[in-house]
């Protein structure tokens, strides 16, 4: 059949953030919002007592891997831990006896998705700091699924963030590093791999014949040729001259301001950022509650909702599902994805 | 009277870029926009072949100081250079010839403005590379307009850029210098200075009794208590403390990114940043031709369009006012003001 009739694996993300009442939430929107099946990797008496704490009236089925899409239109679907770890978690209280749990979620997310049981991941967030306790090394979520990508025995890919909505897609070439390092980590190197990535992905996955970039520059009006900053001049504008002797269609170092209005974006599918703030800033300024944060490069599918664990708002019933079930909804599109469909890539003009 | 009857001084700007079109479209639509009275100071001649070789017909007068808003309903009043210095230019084609036109005009706007002569300067976008030819050694227009504010005999101000739109308004703390400088400029002392002179101006030109400020870090969501960057914890949460401790009204410093939508933009006057870029993306985003660059810190209001010379289309009959008329507007509205006047602050929630 054409469609994809195998259910998304959704992380259990840190118990004590909004991701539980979140995943509650998607699943009572299901019909209105059309949500995809979908199975919570975690703790089935976890979100049942979630679920009774928040007052909502969800079912929540334990289920074997095979069992979610039946499931799914009357309870929500949850399959153990393969450890059979049990969650404890006060809201918005984190604890490091869970971080287990939740990295264990992650880890069988993947072992799903690799045994073709289930069709992509999304996940839900997790507090870096919180794991860091337990040993967990990676400089966040994206890079551990790399690693896990790359236990098929192949050299790790390069895992790319990109921030997708229905008004503009956008990738940070560097992310959760800070400022002052910015400059030296942004290698021409780094800008092409990711580009390239970038560009092969919107081709397989998002279905677009010719993606077109747009790469914004590092300094103030992209450095005005070199006087203000020589980044722009000597590592991005090769870049760009690289890639397009490649047959990729990008554009720039152009400079970041002018670039998110709307007739600027019109000009583009995806723009690349030099800095995690020049992509962040103006999607979450167009679409703050809409934003999908999509890793390409990877093997498999994956998704998770543009937000973090929100500790400040969890167990209030306050933090908003629609991040999630855009993540979900767009987990769905790309996982049922051939090179030869075409979907609606909303932001090309 | 309350209402201060003096024209606006509007400076000639780069005579090859977009200036001296605009100026005659804002003259064109005074009444249907309410366009204060100004004054362009340059050579008539000038603008009206200018006129002429775009097919407007907008009669120009050469004026002397005091005449323009008598003559301005009926004509664009130009006041000639004091030098008397006539100006060619080629729009598109900057010409460093004009150099010393395009500083006289910014240093009699100054002159008339201390004499009491104009109420307020409106300056029209110069093109830095072209003034360096001639021996200009201030990094801006800006900069030059404070040490001109300078030859009072006192310390040079600080002068502090304000992008100011209906929607938001934002104050870069650095602005045209290279990323890979900021976080060395990014000094307690310059936050502070910076802080003050917004919170100083929005109360005595904008009319706020108790203007409230928010800063936004300088690395990825803030640095997270110093996981990515050390700047914020240890030079940006101590300037806000400080400033609290005077009784300021400053948040910060939160994370760049989910400052700028629009429930996060109804709980501030004015947002701070760190860099270019964290301040121009937003504004430019929401407000790309709307928006107005106000010169803080002066002891004269300043205004300027919020774009440069666009030599690319200069000539082309095809440049918006938009931002122009902004300005002119603003800097009457600024030039009126007094401390007990509370003018609408549009961002106020």
């Amino acid at each position: 059949m054409a469609s994809d009739d195998r259910p998304l694996a959704l992380t259990l993300g840190d118990p004590s953030g909004i991701g539980p009442e979140i995943a509650l939430a998607a699943w009572r929107l299901r019909r209105e919002r059309a949500v995809p099946p979908f199975q919570l990797i975690g703790d089935p008496a976890f979100l049942e007592a979630t679920a009774y704490r928040l007052g909502l009236s969800v079912p929540v089925a334990e289920v074997e891997p095979d069992d979610a899409v039946e499931v799914f239109p009357r309870a929500l679907p949850v399959l153990p831990l393969p450890s059979g770890a049990t969650v404890t978690a006060t809201p918005g209280a984190p604890d490091s006896a869970n971080a287990g749990a939740v990295v264990e979620s992650i880890t069988a997310a993947v072992d799903l998705v690799r045994a073709g049981v289930a069709s992509a991941i999304v996940t839900n967030p997790i507090a870096k700091f919180v794991l860091t306790r337990v040993g967990f090394a990676h400089p966040g979520h994206t890079e551990f699924l790399a690693a896990l990508a790359a236990r098929e025995g192949r050299e790790p890919p390069l895992p790319v963030m990109m921030l997708w909505s229905d008004t503009l897609a956008v990738v940070p070439v560097t992310i959760h590093v800070a400022l002052r390092r910015v400059p030296d980590l942004l290698t021409q190197d780094l800008v092409e791999r990711t580009a390239r990535i970038v560009h092969a992905d919107l081709r397989a996955r998002f279905g677009l014949d010719a993606p077109r970039l747009v790469l914004s520059g590092l300094n103030p009006h992209a450095g005005e040729s070199g006087t203000m900053g020589t980044e722009d001049r000597d590592v991005l504008a090769p870049a760009v001259a690289a890639l397009r002797s490649e047959g990729i269609d990008i554009r720039g170092p152009l400079p970041a301001d002018t670039l998110f209005h709307e007739r600027a974006r019109a000009t583009y599918d995806v723009a690349l950022t030099p800095t995690h703030d020049q992509a962040l800033i103006p999607i979450k300024t167009l679409a703050f509650d809409e934003g999908v944060n999509v890793t390409l490069g990877l093997p498999f599918v994956r998704t998770s909702p543009d937000h973090g664990t929100a500790f400040d708002i969890a167990g209030k019933g306050i933090a908003k599902p629609d991040s999630l079930i855009a993540a979900l909804r767009l987990a769905q599109r790309l996982a049922q994805s051939r090179a030869d469909t075409v979907l609606p890539f909303p932001v090309r003009g």
